[in-house]
């Protein structure tokens, strides 16, 4: 995985693809050095002028990539390749300097914290977006809070709910998992600094202040101990990011069928190219819920392999650790670029009202057997009501005419509900039930957390 | 997956079967169907006397399981034979009371609510659980706090650690594993309450109301809208159990290499037929190792499933709803068994410290080579004290003679390092840096977490 | 997972969760036994007298099998506490037999060799219901050869295809995965046996003898060496059936979206129940396509860790392969519930050819617009031909008028394309291209495979 | 997914970099384009010049590759913004000819086949290397056939193995894998072309011929019908190297064990900077076992996915293609890396016999129990036996001394087993059983299989 391919604009954002470029992967490994030199000038463990020489060569644009790349293939890990180019470079600057790179620590604290740093970004790219696609769901669910639809469940037809509604139902899922996303980063959000097997015992009495200088400097904090082969926190990132892609999956499965021509309710913003075809001029295909829908088939199994890796040996393990490596910027890339279509979806999503409720209308109203199936039920029990409806609809359904006609002329029923009842009772606008209220609801507990956002 | 069978024994615990068992599903949904007609019977959406009734009918014993089981073969879920036996049942003893059964509610009202209930005793066990082996680890954590061992990195010698450092490793995870589990609580703790899509439009005005009712008796609340599509509490779950049994399957992990004969510095506790082989009477197996292990293997792709199934169609999905069904239990029951052998191998842990005395002593002390070059390196700069060291180390490594000795006799070393620094230098008991503190600051944060719990 | 459960009917055949009961397992086990006694008499290793009380004994019934699973969470497997009981069985028979009971193999033998007879069993269930199911689905290719309906491509409106064609797309894979199988068992079906470790030393010059007669009597083969820690027969096992159920999927997945409302071109076969819902009258959901997408849905990641846990320790593993144990059987169990499912949809399928000739018209005929455009680009080049056709497009969508008028009014169209060859190029029935051939290339191709498997 | 990255060296091999990048890919599209030009031209379909020039234009090198990306990410996959160039080049070249791009294909034509190619060189550079492979571990087979070393089950001792029996069971699964890619091929090296949706009826009769054309063209053959959402092959080939890399992931766990300082049986290849370490000069770590390892934790997930994607909808499907498209490149890439690693590792591998004698030494001839009981069983039942044996294991244990010794001074094992006897029995190379067999068996399997690769 590098930074840049054919499928990167389809599948991912560029802002997390540049965050997990191999540039930053490299930056990153130097951004803890470089503060690493500073924490321990800063604590009198190296002189302060080695850390300005060392801080000032950890940039990445000064090493040679396909030299890592073949460094890290004889070392078994990135670190080891960089960190002797590093040295080698502050030598160049300043011999002895250069006594005073990497001090104490072990490839592994350079890798992890730098992987850190980069998580730090991406989540902050991650939960930007989840605050704009949060604004988008909440103007379609406000603007479509009384827009009736088909309910559907098992793909068949079921009694009516408003598109508002199922708008509410995706926004409140996206807010669980930006609470998710906060609980997590006090957990995440740790520097790794424990030296060759945890114990800083390199650096003698001043490893627990350099640890803190150093989680000081990168905006992080300092773990109840190293966490070199305790992965946890890496799986559960993951982990919460597969619960956000299945979340955006629900929509864009949700658009897909509905864009179907024989639904034709909702459809992917149009624009120019867009979903075309390259034998069909007529075709408009939902590219964004394809993408989307591709992301959420991906991530989970990505997820399971940090997982599984979990049980790594003794203080540092092997394979399980090499695992993470390229998984985790996967994850965080199908899930930016789900993240993206996601926002264009919500967006630019065009709502057809109208058929809407002309395949309501198709149904001829079976699907409105429920209540009248209630309403009789008072009068002659629910067996008895539910045999009267299930008759009504067969009728209605082979002489394609409303039910309620069907009802109407059936006897048993015309003498139990009055001509008004049914015209009530067969109404989808008036058996919507508490749609209003759950996009309220919803709704307001998103303003809630605006405000303990902003407080 | 049923309620009992021959691996129940070494793969889960017997109260998680029992909370998972065919009979507590099927409670778990009359659970449901008696707190919801006591609910509707306090708002007066059905008689009392009614709701007494169904409430005393809904009782798991009185069904028959095996056409339970054919019934939900036909209408592909579960509730819809056990409401039709449940009406009936209700019928015999009082006929007007059977048309207010599951009166406004869905097939998966009853059944996701039922499975909340289910849930909620499973985390139950696990929070005992994890209480309990909190509190073993912690135990020997302070016992071992100042017990030497190797520490062992890719799987080769690396500088020592402590026992106690690496009990505190698996503890502080657990402690993340628990924060996680409380935090999941009030997002996966609520009713699953909307009738047939979600509207609750069969309930008329009362809808809210009933559901704050049914959601007080069973201790649990009203979630901002009804998720019949919205599967994210569930995967969550999923993956925060996940996340645990990768925790555990560290700890297996090092239990079974520590144990191994070459290594021997730990071993499962022994018992009478424990770990025995059929061929082979010296045997000991790591039993409870291997068990986790297994769990660590198989869990993570079973939230994978979980993950996967979130894209569930419009109202009510097809499919990935259905992949839940057998799953979840399955996670619960494999996290209960992972528990239960961690429990019991940190219970009874035999430590070797004269062992791990031993292996620290046949390294010849190569693994303090960090130490000495860091000292020299102070002299000499980096790159010479490695080169030192590492001749150093390749000469003891050949004459099997301790590192000590080896530099002793290398005048470029021993014109720079005195006997007593290299003494000093060479002890592993004085290299040993943070491990005490590490165990301290672990400790410390669990008596924390425990005051918080208890206030 | 044991024997039967509320879910059994549902996502199994019973046939299949008779192979693998706990019962069946205990019995693959004795059947080793059994064979392993009589080859040693066979051989002159043991008396034969005791292989004949021992075999008399291998009976799966006469065992306790709580006590079993007691046993197995002490000892890690279930073979040790089965061969305790077996040899206490034998000796109350016949005290001197008791010493030649499992003489020389080693736990894993007996059970390896046990799931062996157990896959034999199943694999046999799985080949006779794609049999079935072969047969079926080319009836119905055969049946709906020239039967027209809308193609959809990304869940969008394309070219016509015939329902044939689709069915025989089914069977086409469905013939691949009987391949798959036959190319299979020669690789599974082979005995484990080799002791402790695989050398058969406890038999001294008669292991491979032993191994040879045991093979026989249980119609399997004797491989290579022995395969205790190279699980690769048993993770393609898995791969091949998921392989198969990722078939089945793509078929329940067409069903469902078929049966859509909207769509109505299929449906699963009517059946009193089938399908119900407990609140609407009027559903038929799709149950049988539910169940096979949960198969489809979860088999892939039970191989997922099949596969993972490949990596085996030495001659045997801890962990890896325990985690088999209870996955094997999930995924047969899993594949035989698809499969039946799928062979009531095939048999039963209610297709509606008049529904299909309604949707493809409902398109205006805008589908038909790459052969109008392939023949307008022999005149005027490809990207004129598209833009000319695109226009059509739009005013007949707009219009809600066919494509043919849109296109005959349009003078740059009508000026190139007489009124006949209109006609001819918007006929869908004119532009169902090799579909025919196509499914007589499948049929051929089943055929031919008949007389292979007769020959 | 692209062509060269940081980890490209150490996850993967150069060779099957390039086969996978983008460049290649966007090949594979165009060499279809080429070969479909020319086979449209050898039926007439399209003038000869025309195919002459289309084809002369099939050069990846001369595309944009940003543009294509950009335009991937509108269009929802690569081969309509890359058809879109090629026609532009073919204009820019001859006007006429651009009229005949692509002609009477699918954007998926043109992917799948695309990629078939690519699987074509893939799998060629797969079964090279596994060639190699299975050399190398025969040589090792063969040179240590009688090598005696631990064996070693749920990672305790146990009797004794050779390392050549080891090998042999390596290598016997290698066997098996290139057994399955030669049953593989001929289902997957097919061409995928059937036009919008399968019919080809933009080509009028020539589709099967044109077909034909374009398959011999390519070295690959015309399935039974085309397969756009029939995704079986290439699951299975996914599978199928999964379980590759599952053998891989055997050897690589067994040799990162052996590798163990306390152990200390094999190492990997010495070699400068090889496995080195940031602060640890003595350090030596497992890099290729580890590559392996992370491979073998990672392509088990992916092939999951793959299979998951199966059930595509109807005629083209969304989402689960898409799924596709950087996951089984993934897998080949980990796949290439893991046998590059496996070479290295059979061809340097040091083997160190000497500490094999001691380890085996080193248990105090516990490991020989199995034989002592099966000779005391002769006499005195397998119960008695079994106690005697455990009892002297344990004396043996505790007193430091041979297991000879313990027996020897037993007066109730030395009454029954004379001093010859008990050296016989406690000689661990006296105690080999078949292994040499086995070995021999393996390697004239390979032979078989050279001889039949040659006729």
């Amino acid at each position: 995985m590098t930074t840049s391919g054919l499928f990167d604009e389809l599948f991912a954002s560029a802002a997390m693809v540049d965050v997990f470029s191999d540039r930053a992967r490299v930056q990153g490994v130097l951004d803890f050095e470089a503060a690493l030199a500073r924490a321990e000038a800063a604590d009198g463990v190296i002189p302060q002028a080695a850390a300005e020489v060392i801080a000032s060569c950890c940039r990445a644009e000064a090493f040679d990539f396909a030299a890592l790349a073949r460094g890290a293939a004889v070392a078994g890990n990135l670190a080891i390749p960089l960190l002797l180019a590093l040295t080698a470079a502050v030598e160049s600057a300043d011999t002895t300097a250069s006594r005073f790179v990497h001090f104490g620590a072990t490839s592994q604290d350079a890798l992890d914290t730098g992987l850190v740093l980069q998580l730090q970004r991406a989540l902050g790219l991650v939960e930007k977006d989840l605050g704009h696609l949060s604004s988008l769901l909440a103007a379609l669910s406000r603007k479509h809070q009384r827009t009736p639809m088909l309910g559907r469940t098992w793909l068949q037809p079921a009694p009516p709910v408003t598109f508002g509604m199922k708008a509410a139902g995706w926004l409140d899922a996206v807010e669980r998992d930006r609470d998710r996303l906060e609980q997590l980063k006090p957990r995440l959000l740790v520097v790794q600094f424990g030296g060759a097997v945890g114990t800083l015992a390199s650096l003698g009495t001043h490893g627990l202040s350099v640890a803190t200088h150093v989680a000081r400097q990168l905006h992080l904090t300092v773990p109840a101990l190293p966490w070199h082969a305790a992965r946890d926190r890496i799986a559960e990132t993951g982990a919460t990011l597969a619960v956000l892609v299945g979340t955006l999956g629900k929509l864009a499965r949700d658009v897909a069928l509905l864009m179907q021509a024989e639904v034709g309710e909702a459809s992917e913003p149009r624009a120019a190219g867009r979903g075309g075809s390259s034998t069909m001029p007529h075709k408009q295909n939902p590219v964004g819920s394809a993408a989307i829908l591709s992301a959420a088939a991906r991530v989970p199994q990505l997820v399971a392999t940090l997982l599984a890796a979990m049980p790594q040996e003794h203080e540092r393990g092997l394979g399980g650790w090499h695992a993470e490596w390229e998984v985790v910027p996967e994850i965080f890339r199908l899930t930016s670029g789900a993240l993206k279509h996601a926002i264009e979806i919500a967006e630019g999503l065009e709502v057809d009202a109208g058929r809407m409720q002309k395949n309501l209308a198709a149904t001829h109203g079976v699907v409105l057997a429920e209540p009248v199936a209630l309403a009789l039920a008072h009068q002659v029990g629910r067996a008895t009501a539910q045999e009267l409806v299930e008759r009504a609809c067969r009728r209605a359904d082979s002489a394609r005419e409303p039910l309620r006609e069907a009802l109407r002329r059936d006897p048993e029923v015309s003498s139990r509900l009055s001509e008004a009842e049914l015209d009530r009772l067969c109404d989808p606008e008036k058996y919507l039930g508490l749609s209003e209220i759950w996009v309220e609801r919803v709704l307001k507990a998103l303003a809630r957390a605006h405000r303990q956002g902003e407080s």
